[in-house]
């Protein structure tokens, strides 16, 4: 599993920073949460290409979150995709998405599936699936989180041989953990031919809000957290006032969730001369694996071994 | 007066190609011709900044050239603007701006004055104007021409001492065209004192469009001709069809209206790893002063000296 921080600028994009928006890989699978303007052009930057694009999520329909999405469907519409996009966040997105086409009179022969979403479950993949929450900005938001289900153990191949399995389907009965009877009688246990369960991964993405009690819950033990980081310790009043978060903040909220990995995007551009290590002094002495993100920068999540 | 091609892209973005839009800076004022997506980053990245923009020309309603506005618009309501912004284009312009704002509830402190029209002079400054005329594509789209009027002959400074005329308010007079008579009854011709009158320039502006006899009216003699070229020449069926022109064609619709330079944007992507040279080898030779703009590439045209 992948991140890439497409965009990583506050509200105004910066010689720097792009607007926001996130790329979550998983599989051959591609997420975007959010789709701030010139996200096209950053997944061209990227390298990913744009037909794996599976699903978008949008946290809210303030402008720097979502006027990357006309241009972005256009593509897609040009490009000749036939498979329909799920684009999922709050109440108001199927009207922006509607006026779009119908004002720039653009038509695809993909369909545009918008679910206007609220909290819960809102989406279920192949062995994942991704939860929204409200957090506390100034208007109604979503954070998101994808949670891998839990994945089988190791399979013991020299056990399973061994035991005169031969390789074929029964191999496969075995790994979904179903007990196969072998032609000599003897019944071979999948529990004893797997190794312990692998936990699944979980990614969480929270940006634009306040530090808030939501966000720990939506983040519980991820690997890792997508979290505003607007501005620096000294601004907590305008970050409160603007329903943002300030570096402190989201470390301790990293904190209280037992995150592995704290990533801060969303910075405003009046940091654009200070060195990242200065801002996050404070910040690194409560949860020390921190890191203000920039555009196009990756993250990997590798698969867990046992525990 | 200087132009910047801030993109250059045909209806997609490329690793090296912005979305289209043209600025045009004349004298402290900068105007826009279209406005496509990272339109905003562009100009953060040209260095002009954004108090400076006065109006915005729109050639047609297709998303590559308007889906930067709603992100201009924002920034320049988050930057504190309160001039007015004028933007004018094709009918339909105002339905998009008016359910962008309240699709996205963006309020800034300036008002946004749009202006949905057709042919003629569409805009008067201080010495100079901008005309639109209906060019041909697929839709209603418009081209531009920014022409300045005469300028006064140069002041003729030391014959004007020489006559005994004091340095003052006279001299205003005298450089505004009108006689004056001095204290001891001698007049003083403001034709005798300035030299001959000074042609403005001319920028005109013609994409997206089939070559037609619209433009070479609305171009003619122009010092700049900012033209669509998106396609080379094997494939004038494909320009024709699609509502474009290729580059030989907009090289005999620049030597027709008589133009000092022509520039050609809205690239095709499929020309990424073609040389320019190689590209332009046959309208160089209709005609010589043509270039394929790049993003962010400058043009100056100085004040013409007399006639």
């Amino acid at each position: 599993m992948k991140v890439i921080t497409l965009g990583t600028s506050g509200t105004i994009p910066t010689l720097f920073r792009n607007l926001p928006s996130v790329v979550l890989q998983r599989e051959g699978e591609i997420f975007l949460f959010d789709c701030g303007e010139g996200t096209q052009i950053q997944i061209v930057k990227s390298g990913l290409g744009f037909g794996r694009i599976k699903g978008i999520f949008i946290s809210h329909l303030h402008g720097d979150h979502v006027t990357g999405l006309p241009g972005l469907l256009m593509t897609l519409a040009q490009s000749g995709r036939k498979e329909p996009l799920q684009i999922l966040g709050p109440k108001g997105l199927k009207r922006f998405i509607e006026t779009i086409k119908s004002c720039l009179g653009f038509f695809g022969e993909y369909e545009i599936l918008v679910n206007e979403i609220e909290e819960g479950i809102v989406y279920k993949g192949d062995g994942y699936w991704i939860e929204s929450s409200r957090v506390d900005h100034n208007t109604f938001t979503l954070g998101y989180a994808l949670i891998e289900e839990e994945r089988s153990g190791k399979f013991m191949l020299k056990k399973v041989l061994s035991l005169g399995v031969q390789e074929g389907p029964l191999f496969r009965e075995l790994q979904l953990g179903r007990d196969i009877t072998l032609k000599d009688g003897r019944v071979v246990r999948s529990k004893d031919v797997l190794g312990p369960k692998r936990p699944g991964r979980k990614v969480a993405y929270a940006i634009d809000t306040r530090p808030c009690q939501k966000v720990i819950d939506l983040a519980k033990d991820a690997d890792l957290l997508i979290h505003d980081g607007m501005f620096s310790d000294e601004l907590e009043e305008d970050a409160h006032l603007k329903g943002h978060s300030t570096h402190s903040q989201a470390a301790r909220i990293a904190k209280e969730a037992s995150v592995k990995k704290l990533v801060l995007t969303h910075i405003s551009s009046r940091y654009r001369n200070i060195a990242n290590a200065d801002l996050l002094k404070n910040a690194k002495e409560i949860f020390p694996n921190i890191v203000i993100a920039h555009d196009l920068m990756k993250f990997e999540i590798p698969v867990h071994k046992s525990v």
